[in-house]
């Protein structure tokens, strides 16, 4: 069964039940490995049961009676993947940049977060976040509400609606911030607790994330808390990790029993793979190795500027991911994260937006301003390791932030069926370029790029 | 008489004879000083033959009859000013940015800019330029286009068509390049006579500038033809200088005479203000002391990443110009311009995309990269000054370049009429944002930003 795209796609936007298994033609573009990407001109990637059956140069004999939708010289991606972005902070994106970190957050991030008590808002800025992403290139994402358990829930609720696959967290904030985001400490927990039982069961394709603000907001007692709950229910963890050298000395002050910022979260248990059992504060972590190697849900820690040696090995034992925010960084004057060290490692990466650090919700252009400011570091850093290619980039978006997912950010057979149609043609162009030049202006040029259609293990997002 | 913005518009563009005068109302900003901004909400700003007549808060009695176009909450900006800009590489912007400055120049720009030979890529290739430079926020340009007279001849047609104030140069390069682009020194000279010659009074707002590629494309025999020819007519001269290390250790080389690469330009006179009289290369320039502020038309130089304190003593001393391109910079791998320190010495500086080494023509893009890379050279170079803010980065794209063509790039009285009326509306935001907050936006989410009319000397652009 062929169709033509356009026509037949309005069909599938009003099927009552989404087609499980169906086939995209277009030029297929996905990560092989970190730095080779997989092409196949006008091939075929097809859809069985919310997962990828394969690309194919020609179509297999026992896909052919499938659903096909050609999109004809279109490209066709897997969906991007952001490992950090603020749902609240998306209402002020693109304002006050002329600070730092912890002016930042007290000047701007916390004054809008404590808003969010009240619901008529936060139904409002959560609505105009959760349109915004559903018809961005992101598919899957790890998101930050705020420490307001209810507005949590309704933003969940409204994710679970756009179709992507997201963990949202409710944040865990009892110290070192303003007294109307201040919770108490047993109230964190509690209302932490309440939260996971309001949502049990709730949603297909939206879960709950462990979100301890960062260390400096919170105490010993909510972490060893958090600690607790991750044990009972395998939760997976996000946080912040050594973004700004004042705050990496501001956690030395805090937690002087930790060796180095990682070790504070991994006393709790809260650093790394599934925890078998727990201890208090105290140095040495608790936790056995894991993270995407290992058994249970893994952590992802944005940033990661300034790791010490001793971090940047614990992240490595403990399988921690690590979300690159480039232009975050930037923005709030932290540095440039040693990208080329981690890849180097073996440790995983993926990208983040961090909106509202960073400016806006696109991963193409996280891709762009990561190969951009490596190649400031390795300019302007002693000893900095050689810049990020586009190819490095691409499988950052993807593949590398996919693998928190599970098998997410590629078109390969096995992995969830999450693709991006984008329609390049209004990049007008005088002469031809290859399909690798193509990818490389969506990537630069993002703005002028233009989404035709966007699927989620295997559901339609949108198709226009 | 008064109009709403809108339905009376789409009278004016078809008007045959342009409105002289007439009255914009909106959230007027314009720069005052270099780190000021001057906000009049809801106020008026009166063109006059071309020219503003100022910004009001209350319209004067003798503009009352004049008509009003009322933009409503849009905001109303000076138009934006590009230093430096390479039309033929347009075409391909966005891609091979995993090259440095000289394997990009020879792998990419002058394999490109070789097809220029042919008309009918040109007239194709530029014509996508001029229409994309027409509906961009820029109002005036400095722009390459290659050796080629006929085709620089025929981007200058084009430009004109667009009613942008551009100046446009043919370049000269007569060694050290490919064969194909390579022009006899003599033919060098004689086409740019010719050239000259061609245009003679043929456009009313698109100027010749004289385009000695850079010192190592360019043999002392050229140079002293374009000094020549420079001390005949007066013209301004746009050229490449201090981008990357590796470029300025070859100029050391290729003019052992000059004491900084600045010289190099100046021992011809060819670096900054008009010139009396000539002479053949050697130590110490000829030129007098002018820029701006003297007579005749100045000097832009591109880049000035590694100035020595030499050459930021001359570019000083000679009120040149110097185009920021902070993402062509990075993209490059050249390093981060000094733009600090400029500023404090009294430099002039403006700011360029430099497409295709920059990936875009957004002039609000180059003002939130010439911000976010000033954050990283202070957090990472030693010694750097501190970074950037909106209100210098916005001076540096409009009233900071515009110098370069005059007074232009402000909506004060007296200047030129530029102008940008931008409905900001689709970047949606659930509670109220300030003037300045909304200003921070535009430049930071540029692709957001929806431009719905641009005024250049008080001609209308496109309204829409």
């Amino acid at each position: 069964m062929r169709m033509r795209a356009g026509q037949p796609l309005r069909r599938l936007a009003v099927r009552e039940e989404p087609m499980k298994n169906f086939v995209l033609r277009g030029n297929l573009c996905t990560s092989r490995t970190k730095d080779s990407l997989s092409w196949i001109p006008h091939g075929y990637v097809v859809c069985e049961d919310g997962r990828s059956a394969g690309m194919f140069a020609e179509l297999q004999e026992r896909f052919r009676q499938w659903p096909l939708l050609d999109w004809g010289d279109c490209l066709i991606l897997p969906g991007l993947v952001d490992l950090h972005i603020h749902a609240p902070q998306y209402a002020f994106r693109g304002t006050g940049m002329d600070l730092e970190l912890l002016e930042w957050l007290n000047e701007r991030a916390f004054p809008e977060e404590a808003r969010y008590q009240d619901l008529d808002y936060a139904g409002k800025a959560y609505g105009i976040f959760a349109e915004n992403m559903k018809f961005s290139a992101t598919a899957r994402a790890c998101i930050f509400a705020t420490r307001h358990r209810e507005a949590t829930e309704l933003l969940m609720d409204l994710m679970e609606a756009t179709g992507l696959r997201t963990m949202v967290g409710k944040v865990n904030m009892d110290r070192n911030c303003p007294e109307n985001l201040r919770e108490g400490t047993e109230e964190s927990i509690d209302e932490t607790r309440r939260w996971l039982s309001d949502i049990e069961g709730k949603y297909d394709h939206t879960e709950p994330i462990l979100t301890p603000r960062f260390i400096p907001a919170c105490s010993d007692a909510v972490m060893r808390g958090l600690g607790d709950i991750r044990r009972e229910t395998g939760l997976a963890v996000q946080s912040h990790l050594s973004e700004n050298q004042d705050e990496a000395a501001w956690v030395r002050e805090l937690c002087p029993w930790a060796g180095c910022y990682g070790e504070a979260y991994d006393g709790f248990g809260m650093f790394g793979g599934s925890c078998a059992s727990g201890s208090p504060a105290g140095k040495g972590g608790s936790c056995a190795p894991g993270g995407s190697a290992g058994k249970g849900s893994p952590t992802v820690m944005a940033h990661c500027v300034w790791p010490s040696g001793e971090e940047t090995k614990l992240i490595k034992e403990r399988g921690v991911f690590v979300a690159h925010c480039p232009q975050s960084n930037t923005n709030l004057c932290s540095g440039i994260a040693p990208v080329r060290e981690y890849l180097e490692e073996g440790i995983s990466v993926g990208l983040g937006t961090d909106v509202a650090a960073g400016c806006g919700e696109s991963i193409f252009r996280a891709m762009a301003d990561a190969i951009q400011v490596s190649k400031l570091r390795w300019k302007l850093a002693e000893g900095a390791g050689r810049p990020l290619t586009l190819e490095e980039a691409f499988f950052l978006g993807t593949k590398g932030g996919g693998a928190f997912f599970g098998k997410a950010g590629s078109l390969e057979a096995g992995y969830d069926f999450d693709a991006l149609v984008v329609d390049d043609r209004s990049l007008s162009r005088p002469g031809g370029l290859s399909l690798r030049e193509r990818l490389e202006r969506v990537v630069y040029l993002a703005e002028g790029q233009s989404l035709r259609a966007k699927y989620v293990e295997g559901r339609e997002i949108f198709v226009r």
